[in-house]
Order: structure tokens, then C-alpha cells, then sequence
């Protein structure tokens, strides 16, 4: 496999993916918030082979997103719960089921987002928790943050009023600029 | 490699991974929405292969994700324009920035996402478009939608007060209701 680590990226997308990058990972930390703990539980959902199971078991255990816990002695087994930080990806599955939905179920949802407390069929957007403002393609744009090495900055434009500490080297800002604006629709 | 299509499972998580479930697709995607748009761009921006970067185009391309245009012809050459559902793929990235910012950035964030009219940091959560309430694990649930399989309905429990249409079959919902309530705090 042609696969490079993308642990030195410093894009929190990159090292978000390093976690969770991949089909089965995402689909177990799926089962898992749902409440799935034991290693059959997972494998008769999935249908996948035990060995990648517990290899991608053992990366998400190693990654923070579940907590292993013997729940028997003899003979010696595990389940698997998810952390604080596992439990904080249901927003990125939430957003997956939502882009899912609109685009690959020709034949209805399969799956829903209910608000539980009403029954009702939730539509998830994205906003902006300061102003409460829907964050859109038009009125918001990713930049290089206070930490982000000269890559990033490259990448990234500065937009007009950012702040210093996110605002990049002017040398990449027109050319980005440029860039960036060939994206919108 | 042991891989299975997700095409035929009818989980939106599951055919959304289908497209863009491996690093690289999110990336290009990431670079795409950004406003790249050459195989050059990408090649540089992101240091991939190029013979894997072309499959993984012509797979963005074919899962309607890009849209293939010629810009030039002598020598022929394309470049990858974001279709409506690639634009439409943002919230996933964004929601990805948030959760990479939060947990694999102790050095501090090295891309955020601005609001472009004011330049502040926004942060992004997710609320339900028809009620304005935050999408939370307290409050809302994932739960079978009318085009649910049995295998998906299974899975999935009826939650109180769900509408007739996303209830699961009652033969499953008293093991699951149990299976979720095990992944609350």
C-alpha cells in the first residue's frame, strides 16, 4: 500500500483521518455509539473479518476514540466504549448521515436523525455556536490558524478582517485568494 | 485487501464512505473545495503518487463528486471542478476540522473557520434547521427511516414518540433500546 502518515500534516482534517480515515474504522465507531460494546456485536453488523476487526479495534483503542474494558475473566474478554473523544465524532457521522441521505438514498433514508423528544425527523445544519449564524460556503472560509506552519499558510488565504494571529504571509494571499475564489459557485 | 462494497449496505453513513472513505478522496476534496483544481495543485499540495491520484479523481469524478473540464487541448488537459454534491460535502469537512481542532491540536489550531464578514473563529455546531435546537446525544437519536431494511431496522431501535414510518419492528426495539442506552454518559 502507497500510504504516507499523515500524522506531520498539521490539517486537522489530515490527522482527523489518520484516526478515522477509513471505512471500517468509521463504521465501528458507528456500532459503537449506538451502543454495540462486544467484539460479535460488531463483527455479526459488519460482516468483517475478525483479523481487521481487531486490528482496527486495537488503532481506535490506541487513538483514544474507545476504552478497552475486561467485562469477563474466564475466559478473558473485552468490550470496547467510546471515550469523550469518540463520543465527540457524532457530529461528523451525524454530517455524513445528512450528505448520505440528500444524495445516495434514491429510495428514501434508511437511516433518520430523530429528535427524541418530539419523534421528529431532525435536519442537521452546521452554525456557527458564537453568532448562531449557519455556517455557508459564502460566508465562511477555512484559514490558517495561529499554529499553522508556512505550508498551511500557503494554502490558505487570509480573508479581509481576520484577525492577525490567523491572517497568512501576504506573499501566498493573492495567489490563494485567486484560488479560492474560482470555488465558489 | 480484504474490502467489501458498502454500495449495497443501506446505511447513508456506509454509502457516503462508499465515496469518500479513504484519506486521500477527503483530501483531494478538501483541496478541491478550496479552489485547486489541476492535477498539478493537487499533486503538489498534497504529495500523492500520481497514478494514485488519478484513480482517486476519476473515482471523485465518477461518484459525482468533480466534474471533469478540458482546459486545454494541445497538450489535452483536464481540471476537476466540485460538483453541487461535492460543495455539498463541506459540513463533513468542517465538522472534521472542529473535532481534529479539539482533540489532535495541542499545539493549537493550524486551520480554522473564519466568518468571513467579521474575520472571528466560528465554531461550528450542529442544530436541527427546523427546530434551531442543538443536535446533541442527550437529545436526538439515529433511528430506521422508512426505506430501512430489516437488517437496518434491527440495528436501529424506535425511540418514543417516533413516527409510525421510522418505528423498528417492536421484535427488536426492547434489545437495542437497551444497546443505546449503555452508550449514554
Amino acid at each position: 500500500m502507497q500510504r504516507k502518515s499523515f500524522e506531520n500534516m498539521p490539517c486537522p482534517i489530515a490527522r482527523s483521518l489518520e484516526r478515522v480515515g477509513e471505512w471500517w474504522s468509521m463504521l465501528i465507531m458507528r456500532d459503537a455509539l449506538h451502543g454495540f460494546r462486544r467484539f460479535d456485536e460488531f463483527q455479526k453488523s459488519l460482516g468483517i473479518a475478525p483479523n481487521i476487526l481487531t486490528r482496527r479495534l486495537e488503532a481506535l483503542v490506541e487513538a483514544g476514540l474507545l476504552e478497552r474494558r475486561r467485562y469477563s475473566e474466564h475466559p478473558p474478554r473485552d468490550e470496547y466504549v467510546p471515550t469523550p473523544r469518540g463520543r465527540d465524532l457524532r457530529p461528523v457521522l451525524w454530517s455524513l448521515v445528512a450528505w448520505g441521505n440528500r444524495h445516495f438514498a434514491p429510495e428514501g433514508a434508511a437511516v433518520v436523525l430523530l429528535d427524541a423528544e418530539t419523534g421528529a425527523v431532525a435536519d442537521p445544519i452546521l452554525v456557527d455556536r458564537n453568532t448562531g449564524r449557519p455556517i455557508t460556503e459564502a460566508d465562511h472560509v477555512l484559514a490558517a490558524g495561529p499554529a499553522a506552519p508556512a505550508s498551511t499558510r500557503r494554502r490558505y488565504a487570509a480573508v479581509a478582517g481576520a484577525a492577525p494571529a490567523v491572517r497568512a504571509e501576504p506573499a501566498s494571499s493573492g495567489r490563494q485568494r485567486t484560488a479560492r475564489k474560482r470555488s465558489s459557485p
